[in-house]
């Protein structure tokens, strides 16, 4: 498929299928992070990364990480990666083919008995995905130093964060900040349908947008759905309704545009959901992404007028809206971008540059390191569905230009300190 | 209060608080039934009918039933009572308030040495609201012979109701469908706000509303929210928004006339229910209530539409709305609302007459005998609420109501036979 590459496309298949082999049995494809399932995933990834000629280690914030030492170590770390946690009920290939691919490359280079400069590292961060304990990309903000200190007091079930990252090989406190890595890269599924409507085999990701998450809460009023008249209610889903929509139509305008925006209600939970009794309360968690951080502004300030409005219209009260999280956007290195160009070209793959709307471990990794990440296509843009699917094809002709670009760099980064 | 009368409001304000103990005790006050809770409400309510004079007795459907035998049994029984199960969350009333009523008129006579020809029988009717089994009316629908065979099947964390009704003492495959009751009544709180806006202190029931239950399911597609563009999603949440929305707009369309109409989106279900997936999924039932048959079906008729239009709109599949549940409006017994009429004159009583838009089980015993019921007010018509109250001298005028009716009906009735 690739002429003369040592990317071997039979092995990122079967990578994945083993992998996808391991789910719950009865929702595939679900591994999520922390549960007997994920550690499942992640003795298999050890044993592969053993395979691969890497030595594998849990680093302090929970990674599982497997070093190829270079020829010359004190030149630093080029890491390559992504996470092999999935979402309920989600895909094969978001995270997964980028932590296959990452083997793929060690594998590749060590076939061909080359030894980098620089060391290699294979990343498979700890929970990407948004949690059993409610945050995401656990492990890439405990690289990068930026994971919340109070995060270690969530529970789940009754376990906090802090023995959930005991438990999976970590050192809860010590976060595994890094200044030794030279260069982050990772492989990701589109997980939107551009590349696969434009014909086109790799993203070069430009930028990663923000994420916003803001909850609302409608507060109306229990009463008897039987004897209360229509015009004396307080009526909690509906005025919820009103704001869903008022959530898409914001949402339709600010990514009328060329950057990338979207907004979505993601959550929504009714009480007391009970047959013959009118809603009293709803809650409900807007996810927002947006690559200029002016549409995010834009987007809070035009929420918070047009909730209050809702609420002046219909009678039903409103809490203001309030920010739970709220994430820059983040641009990719020039740099690499620059690379993974020229790797594109030389792997003979059509590409684009594009935003990803999506974030991402490469996100937190820029925080301590040049980084930067390339899209392949998946099948109609689908993702976090148990739908999701990628080409083997394209996943290897991803890894081919990821390579390429680890070569590239393992020069370039000598020739510019 | 009642000059002369032998109904005392102490008593009853005594027997609502002492059932009002009767309570989870973090979610006050909630007694469903068929729980521990509720069949300690049962004990306690054994106790006050024996201590009224009454012999309690579990019949094949499971109603508890106080009988104070008449000085001619072959003449029948005239019944009177409702329910002492309750909502989650719900009040000290709803029900409750009938039942007390009834042990009230059974003390009252007792207190003044009447004994009636016919036979009186006090009764707290097993599940009239929505019960852990998903259906409501299961005593009084098992007294009137109209309980479905199938219901028995009906599991809740692994027990039938099959076994739920023998755990309480019923019989469940006989029915205790009876023909020797010669009318029923029913005291109940209105739930709803027109007595108290009205200055009145009894509305005399002409009809109780049919209550039908539709099932709305939107089925969208699972999506990555943050790269899915806005344009090119199935998102279940705002195609059921717009749903919920002509729900609201119907149900007022159809109240703005003389008689009764409700439409209420009381469960509403959304899955993934996830932060960063587009919702995928939303299942909605739907209770509507109409005075009048035709008002239901034209609310049927136009819900179908309705949907399908929106369906059409936005592009997301809806499946046609599904009827749960159907049962027609039930006129109260004309005869019985004259006697209802007068003891309200006699009683020194404002009344109207008005319809229910509440379920209640008065309308399955009219299946077998004439009955009829009278409402008291409730507090802004709050009910199936913690905060729903109703005073005690509302009760106790409308205990004197029932009184003077049962006695002039103990007459009345042998008279017409």
């Amino acid at each position: 498929m690739i002429p003369n590459s040592p990317i071997r496309a039979d092995r990122i298949a079967a990578d994945i299928d083993a992998l996808a082999a391991i789910t719950e049995p009865d929702r595939p494809w679900t591994r999520r992070a922390f549960t007997p399932m994920f550690l499942e995933g992640r003795a298999w990834l050890e044993h592969a990364m053993q395979a691969a000629g890497a030595v594998s280690q849990i680093d302090h914030a929970g990674n599982l990480v497997g070093v190829v030492p270079g020829r010359n170590p004190a030149l630093g770390s080029i890491m390559i990666g992504s996470h092999s946690d999935t979402v309920p009920d989600g895909g094969r290939f978001d995270g997964i083919a980028g932590v296959v691919v990452a083997l793929e490359v060690a594998r590749a280079l060590r076939d061909q008995g080359v030894v980098l400069d620089h060391t290699l590292e294979v990343v498979d961060f700890l929970a990407e995905e948004v949690s059993i304990f409610g945050v995401s990309c656990i492990g890439s903000r405990g690289m990068s130093g930026t994971r919340p200190a109070e995060w270690l007091a969530r529970t789940h079930d009754g376990v906090t964060l802090e023995r959930a990252i005991a438990q999976v090989g970590g050192v809860p406190h010590a976060l595994a900040q890094r200044d030794d890595i030279k260069a982050f890269l990772e492989l990701h599924i589109e997980q939107g349908p551009v590349l696969q409507n434009e014909q086109l085999d790799v993203g070069v990701v430009t930028a990663i947008a923000g994420i916003t998450r803001i909850e609302i809460i409608v507060e109306g009023r229990a009463d008897h759905a039987g004897t209360t008249p229509m015009a004396a209610r307080k009526d909690a889903l509906t005025t919820a309704a009103w704001i869903a929509l008022g959530v898409e139509e914001l949402g339709k305008a600010l990514a009328s545009g060329e950057t990338h925006f979207a907004a979505t209600v993601g959550e929504f939970e009714m009480t007391p959901n009970a047959a013959n009794v009118v809603p009293a309360r709803v809650r409900m968690l807007i996810d927002a992404r947006a690559e200029l951080r002016d549409d995010m502004e834009r987007f809070i300030d035009e929420l918070a007028r047009g909730v209050a409005a809702i609420a002046d219209k219909t009678g039903v009260s409103v809490q203001a809206p309030r920010i739970v999280s709220d994430n820059q956007p983040t641009p990719c290195d020039p740099d690499l971008l620059i690379v993974l160009d020229a790797a594109c070209e030389s792997a003979g793959a059509r590409h684009r540059r594009m935003a990803s709307g999506a974030g991402h471990d490469t996100a937190w990794m820029a925080r301590i390191t040049k980084a930067a990440m390339i899209f392949v296509p998946c099948v109609d843009g689908r993702s976090h569905a148990p739908d999701e699917f990628a080409t083997t094809e394209d996943i290897a002709l991803g890894a081919q230009v990821l390579l390429d670009a680890v070569i590239a760099l393992d020069k370039q980064l000598q020739e510019t300190e």
